[in-house]
């Protein structure tokens, strides 16, 4: 049972000083048992960085609509229950894209012989014919430059070059990613390749998703290694560069997979719902270990963790491991779409997906009042460097489509400053997560899970959005929340 | 012409000390002119980086035999001719192995599905059956537990996992991947995979030469990369693992290739030979950028710049662009063969093949009272870091064949720490070298050359070899001597 402490003055003229706070409840501090046993048995047991070994080794990558993706549902409904957490899996539709083979050279000419390029197709990419394409490369370094070269873009393949270097790019880079492919072939063009959004390489691509504009010619698009973006740069600073793409990718028909929702019911409100998300699925290369297979077992351990505690606390605590963030968000849409009739009830949601990094301290995206309702409960997290509420907004893909319902945001930011070393890469792999950073991760997002369900108010719902906002569907997917440099 | 300077009577007491210091010379100090042309156009013309760009991005892997190496031959005798530099070609027969498609992946099993592992076949190894070669693996740390383990390793991959982690480590984890094959086929090993021996890695795989003892079954061998290496290593702590490997690597007959040989003709002693080599091979992954391109820039540049003194120095400095360096040694060999007459004449060897990085001074293989006579002569190097004579053996695979010979060895030693972040992967690419540490190193052998050519005395022989020492074409093939660390 949470402990009843003294609170000083000043705290309390700030807590009632809050503009718009909710009607006043008994304040209590946290327990000091719970503390110890929440963060005591995340930092101690290693069962986040087991869990995360089982996904990634055990089954490894896990793209939407693919036999990885479907294993990995059913091992989070068995490790739920192994937990003794109460889990269900709820249907969603989710695209099926599928690599096949691919490949790209520069073509040989009089001034520098042929070189082969490591690119990767972007997911959602539409393939090239079996023979492949070659096309001049046009180099443009922002959306609006392809516009401004005009009828110079027609025919060619439009290379999409940046400067990201670190992680705190990539929101802006993204874009390029996101949305070259059809603003190019608005102007005519019959490729696009996007510089990786990366902030370390070896040669390597960096996948991603992308999409087609409506009524646009659908065109071939890959990330390209930010070493080859770099060659192609200083070819083309002699002339005029070919280059052969070979993409053998294809969209079959969508695939059956599911939301895996798992929860701890509240002691005294089991229906004000505490949500802490994270998404199961990962890109095809790699093994989704810092995205998102970290947020997965921070948030399955939570779940577990916080299953434990007798009395239970005073919200539901519900876990949800969402299908397809990474190229269709549907996960993210079908729960908003299933549950629309509780969102007024959910209290908080958390999504953890930046990698699995050392926590830096707790967002929010709530009304006036909210950081003075959770601040006085987050000391616990003092010694991990964690314990304080911080600038910046707190948000996540699948829960972006929580936002119309106002539903108050929570964020664990953790160090993502070498997030994109990895990130949507081979590379993305179990060695890449530091255990120590990730059990401490986890006791950040167990207390702040514990929190949200025990402090005595809830925290104040946001403004409504702006009408004219863009749809949560339309935000970048498999776009985290860096790190602010 | 050198200017005589004042010396101080420590420093001539120093000198004179020095046993078996050669016949007195007249003393002299370098000519201040020389030191600010040579390495004030070393810095600042950039274009031994010009150069590399030609090598790495005009032509790219040069591989022995193959369509690459023979364009970087006819490119390096180009080039040395327009920039008014004597030079020829002597024929080496190479040896062409190629690559050939090739993948491996870890076979599914019951505790964990199947992954890709990201591998390449080992220069010099031979392929698998096309259906592949499926086994369980074993894994070792070191050749002599590969004996130890005896029967259990029979039918089986070995995987030879090592902890090198800084440069440093390179040549003792040399040896598991040169040696490896033959040592785990005579305990009757079917398939070979080696840690990839890098300091970095983003799931990149890093090859380099192995060979086969005679009369020892010859075994398929492949680096894996770092990652892989650890996964492998996690699921054996489960049970049996099995791997699949494909490679389609074979050797075909030796072909024709060349050492390219340019020469400055000393003016009073032409017979006096000062040899700066590097080699113009390199692996067919990446562009060879730091491995050699950057010491092929850095001794052409040397050349060119010491080729426009007047009058020239004393004694003739010869520059060498080995052939094979990387997987036989057959330039190395060949020069010292065809040049046998001459080695006598030969007063210092220099090779640069340990990247471009910044010089950190210089070394020497020579006998006693050779620092006494080159140290007074680098001071111009001090302002770059470089003017010292360090401790530890200047050498290089291209020039060991000279060792029989008592060749005195000079080395510009530089700062290789991160060399195994790119070494024989697709990752050594010119955005890998620094311009500014290129030129500093250019400069660094430049004056180093000059001062070898110049120096009144030349530099005591070395003692003769011990008759029972390894002969040098046994030493690790593509092993450069990394920095202390």
């Amino acid at each position: 049972m949470p402990t009843a402490l003294p609170l000083s003055a000043a705290l309390l003229s700030l807590l009632t000083a809050a503009p718009k706070a909710p009607a006043p409840a008994p304040v209590t501090g946290p327990s000091p048992q719970v503390a110890e046993r929440l963060i005591g048995a995340a930092l101690t047991e290693g069962h986040a960085y087991a869990r995360l070994a089982e996904l990634t080794d055990g089954i490894g990558p896990r793209l939407s609509g693919s036999e990885g993706e479907q294993a990995a549902v059913q091992w989070a409904k068995r490790s739920f229950e192994a937990d003794g957490v109460k889990v269900w899996l709820e249907p969603v539709k989710v695209p099926r894209w599928v690599r096949g083979e691919e490949s790209a050279r520069v073509v040989g000419s009089e001034r520098h012989r042929a070189h082969p390029l490591s690119i990767m197709a972007l997911g959602g990419s539409v393939g090239t014919p079996a023979e492949g394409l070659t096309a001049e490369v046009i180099e443009v370094r922002s959306l609006e430059e392809v516009a401004a070269l005009g009828e110079k873009v027609k025919g060619k393949i439009v290379l999409f070059n940046h400067s990201m270097t670190v992680a705190a790019d990539y929101g802006k880079a993204a874009g390029l990613r996101t949305r070259g492919a059809s603003v190019a072939a608005k102007s005519g063009a019959v490729g696009m390749l996007v510089r990786s959004l990366a902030t370390a390489s070896l040669r390597s691509a960096h996948t991603g998703a992308m999409r087609y504009d409506e009524g646009v010619a659908q065109i071939p698009a890959a990330a390209v290694s930010v070493e080859d973006a770099e060659l192609l740069h200083r070819l083309l600073a002699g002339g005029p560069v070919k280059v052969e793409l070979k993409l053998g990718c294809q969209t079959l028909p969508d695939a059956d997979s599911f939301n895996v929702v798992a929860e701890v019911k509240g002691r005294e409100k089991p229906q004000e719902v505490v949500l802490l998300g994270a998404h199961l699925d990962s890109w095809d290369v790699g093994t989704g270990a810092h995205d998102d297979g970290a947020g997965v077992a921070m948030v399955m351990e939570a779940a577990r963790l916080i299953g434990k505690l007798k009395p239970a606390p005073r919200r539901t605590v519900r876990v949800v491991l969402f299908a397809n963030e990474e190229n269709g968000l549907r996960g993210g849409k079908a729960y908003a779409e299933a549950h629309a009739g509780e969102l007024a009830n959910h209290v908080a949601a958390l999504e953890m997906d930046a990698g699995g990094f050392k926590p830096l301290g707790v967002t929010l995206r709530a009304g006036p009042g909210g950081a003075e309702l959770v601040a006085p409960w987050l000391k616990p997290l003092d010694a991990l460097g964690a314990g304080s509420v911080l600038q910046g907004d707190a948000g996540g893909a699948d829960i972006s489509p929580l936002i119309p319902a106002r539903v108050p945001f929570v964020g664990v930011r953790v160090d993502s400053s070498r997030y994109f070393d990895v990130h949507h890469s081979w590379a993305d792999t179990l060695d890449k997560v530091d255990p120590k950073e990730l059990a401490q991760s986890t006791a950040a997002v167990a207390w702040v899970g514990y929190v949200l369900a025990e402090v005595p108010g809830v925290l104040p719902r946001p403004e409504a959005p702006p009408a004219e906002a863009p749809k949560p569907a339309a935000a970048p997917v498999g776009t985290p929340k860096p790190a602010a440099p």
